[in-house]
């Protein structure tokens, strides 16, 4: 067995979410048998991201620039505001290809269990961006979860205490669902939101 | 969204082994925006190992030294030579504190459909290895999946040719299983080899 590097290895890569022990000794053996050219682009990319990749000052999503280039896209409706919990949720939205508004990105949710509370995921910011004076719709996407529900709940009272017009993404069945298979808290929620 | 640096760092997480897009989007994301230090001290890791860790010269596991501890430890009785597919295998046998000879870590399986054939696994190094006058016993500890089975038999095979003696692994029923779980083929071994 080795000493010290491989095992520096494998506890650094078990810092990464959803890798235990027995994963990362397989990372870092396949790593080292197989791909250590791999290895070394993987250590340049994190050093090149780490110190290039920071905060979008208007939407708070991840951005080399210090306004990323959705927020500085003149072709968007700076009317319109929705408020995702991360950029894969807004990268979702962005392929669905139905919204061309502006973002903001909480970077995380409510989690008062995890001690993640308001301020954690800029609140302020948030309501800051929002009363720019040209927003006039806040649309709240974050998740449909426990957390996802509280955290636009949140948000919701907070928006509308500063006369912002908030709307929240609708819930029902989706696209492609045969009915006796879908849940019933989705059922009696599209039955109410019927149109 | 980001440019450049955020994609380079989900491209490269990606080549870890089973890490699809979206467990390195998760890893990125979760790395810039709650562990940097995490970030740079894998990096750092990575560069590290990829210098620093070899194979041992004389077992073919990854090692900093050109021979590794464990070959070099005058306790170890030098007439056993046991032979593993992995580390990951060989840290098995050392926890387990039954075995105190020495080991040859193939660093891989013959697997004819992924093009790995007997030179890839270093059969003529294991053969070498063995033919020291030393080693008395070659002990086959491959795994028994088929392409372990497959490894073990190609290389008793080469080994008997060259006069050593070779035994395998007892298959049998695992310590703590309940009889009528166990897989009918487990069952017949362990019958066959009753003693």
């Amino acid at each position: 067995m080795s000493e010290g590097s491989l095992e520096g290895l494998i506890d650094a890569l078990r810092r990464l979410p959803g890798v235990g022990v027995k994963s990362a000794q397989r990372m870092a053996y396949h790593l080292l048998q197989h791909d250590r050219t791999g290895a070394e682009r993987l250590a340049l990319a994190l050093q090149h991201a780490v110190s290039h990749v920071h905060h979008c000052e208007r939407c708070h999503t991840f951005s080399e620039a210090r306004v990323c280039a959705t927020c500085l896209d003149p072709q968007r409706d700076a009317r319109q505001l929705l408020v995702v919990e991360s950029p894969a949720d807004q990268a979702a939205l962005e392929r669905s290809g139905s919204y061309r508004g502006l973002y903001f990105v909480l970077m995380g949710r409510l989690s008062p269990l995890d001690g993640i509370g308001p301020a954690d995921i800029g609140v302020h910011p948030l309501l800051d961006r929002a009363s720019d004076g040209v927003v006039q719709e806040v649309i709240l996407a974050t998740g449909f979860s426990a957390e996802g529900e509280a955290t636009a709940h949140v948000l919701a009272a907070a928006l509308k205490a500063r006369g912002l017009s908030v709307t929240r993404l609708a819930r029902g069945v989706p696209v492609g669902s045969e009915l006796e298979y879908v849940d019933l808290s989705t059922l009696a929620h599209a039955l109410h939101d019927r149109r």
